[in-house]
């Protein structure tokens, strides 16, 4: 059986995975350009997602499987992928603690003036007249009550907080003390003070964040997007803030990426933007890779019980 | 009865007071100069701990009990005070949700490369090549395993860390794996990750954190210090960060406040600068009044079971 990477994979974890596997034949490629040579025998694809188009899935005639080690698909080619019936898993999941971690660290440095002391630093100046808030006490709304969501819920209550989710079908989800669905939305907006996205784009969530939604919040709302940056459109995001119908926005994802120099975003008082990085993590590829691990057992022994199966006709 | 201030009360709880206690007399002044009028009748005082001298406390003849709103009692009179057998209460404990807060908003600051992110933020510079770390799977080491160290370990833990504390007795702590002695220091100092110091000035913590503690920590340690700047002198600090013994020191206190300009604490790169803040919040006061109302109505109903009595013999 042959399995060809499409990424740098670490070298430690690289050179586990024959020994785990003696039976398989690995071929370690950088780069889909690099694979296109072991496509037409590879059994398994190990990407991220980002780089597969029709013409591969063609080449790769013998492919049964692809394993995608990240959790954004919308570059895959799945009409192509599921007219050959191939098996798809991601790493979805993985993510909870970076991006929770990454949630918690950006609530703090905004309520606790991060920012404004960083730069007293800057300019040697010590001054204690700064305007803090604590997170105890305070309530998260989280949109996207998922893996990621439930995580970052977990942690904010641990601080104190109250915690209301946002899902499809309302159901309960650990570490929400409320659970609501998309036409009750705004009673989420109302009583958050640190209004987090976690949602991915699909129809439903594009522009789902309308200039009401941004009115419906509280004054000192503290907006983080950690999903994609297509839950707001840029314009409406902007004019929020510029009216201060919320105090702060923190951004992760845009609608384009890299954000460009120029872009008012990075220029904005009252918006802080970072590079796409709340996912990032030293245990990103371990993490990753023990999914991988344990659907090749599954794999190679012929079972069904894989962990992550994607559904090609849903993208998710 | 007479209750007079030294310091300026928010007015929210300077209008409860009178109406929670009707048979108290308040007189509420900004500061010591301004309640010097008083002092002849005061009964009680209620003072951030930092203004009353020995004179004023003589002049204080009246003077049955010291209500201290802060926790740093360095500064009072307590000779004068334990003469007169006045009763001391202080407002320990009500810092432990701020400083807790501040240490892990510092903690993933520097984890997940805060200020590198803002700096690029700044240049409008995307770039996702950064170093990031999480805190899930490290281990915290407090130097103070009391109330605000036990509420940092709780915090800690919920973030997936070990949390080793330090004290005099080593009796356990809650929300501590492990409580070490003072004997035990180079144990903590070796297996810590974030090595945090909560600890107040006494002979014992006075320049405990020598040259050799800073050798013994990991090269990849983050030292937190927002007990007191004396626990390690500035020059032995400053000589471990430039050998690179440890990768980072973010320090909430100092020998000297405010630190001067030029300082070198200031401009070294791997030292973060913060104006003692580790404690600043909204909830300051209520807090420490709350404290205060419980023990005023011990005082009028002439009982002797006050919430955070102070030894003047001990200081603490």
């Amino acid at each position: 059986m042959n399995v060809v990477t499409t990424a740098k994979i670490r070298r430690d974890l690289r050179e586990e995975l024959p020994n785990l596997f003696p039976e398989v034949t690995f071929s370690f490629n950088e780069s889909i350009d690099e694979a296109e040579k072991d496509l037409p025998s590879a059994d398994v694809l190990l990407t991220y997602g980002e780089d597969l188009t029709e013409d591969h899935i063609d080449q790769a005639r013998n492919l049964k499987w692809i394993m995608v080690i990240s959790a954004g698909l919308e570059k895959m080619p799945f009409d192509a992928i599921a007219k050959k019936d191939i098996l798809i898993t991601n790493a979805r999941g993985i993510h909870a603690t970076p991006m929770a971690e990454y949630t918690l660290a950006m609530m703090l440095q905004v309520s606790r003036y991060g920012k404004g002391i960083i730069e007293q630093e800057q300019n040697e100046v010590w001054s204690r007249k700064l305007t803090m808030t604590e997170l105890k006490g305070k309530t998260i709304g989280v949109l996207g009550a998922g893996a990621i969501g439930s995580e970052i819920a977990r942690l904010a209550k641990a601080f104190g907080m109250t915690a209301i989710g946002l899902n499809r079908s309302g159901r309960p989800v650990d570490h929400f003390d409320t659970i609501i669905t998309f036409k009750d939305l705004n009673q989420l907006l109302n009583e958050s003070d640190y209004v987090v996205s976690v949602l991915p784009h699909t129809d439903e969530t594009d522009g789902m964040l309308t200039a009401d939604s941004f009115k419906a919040m509280k004054k000192e709302a503290i907006f983080i997007n950690i999903g994609r940056g297509t839950v707001a459109r840029e314009d409406v995001l902007l004019q929020a803030l510029q009216n201060k119908e919320i105090s702060h926005a923190v951004l992760d994802v845009f609608e384009e990426e890299p954000l460009p120099k120029g872009h008012p975003f990075w220029s904005t008082d009252r918006i802080t933007v970072t590079p796409h990085i709340s996912g990032i993590s030293p245990e990103y590829q371990p993490r990753a890779l023990e999914i991988f691990k344990n659907n090749l057992k599954v794999f190679s022994g012929g079972g069904t019980n894989y962990q992550n199966k994607v559904d090609p006709s849903k993208g998710y």
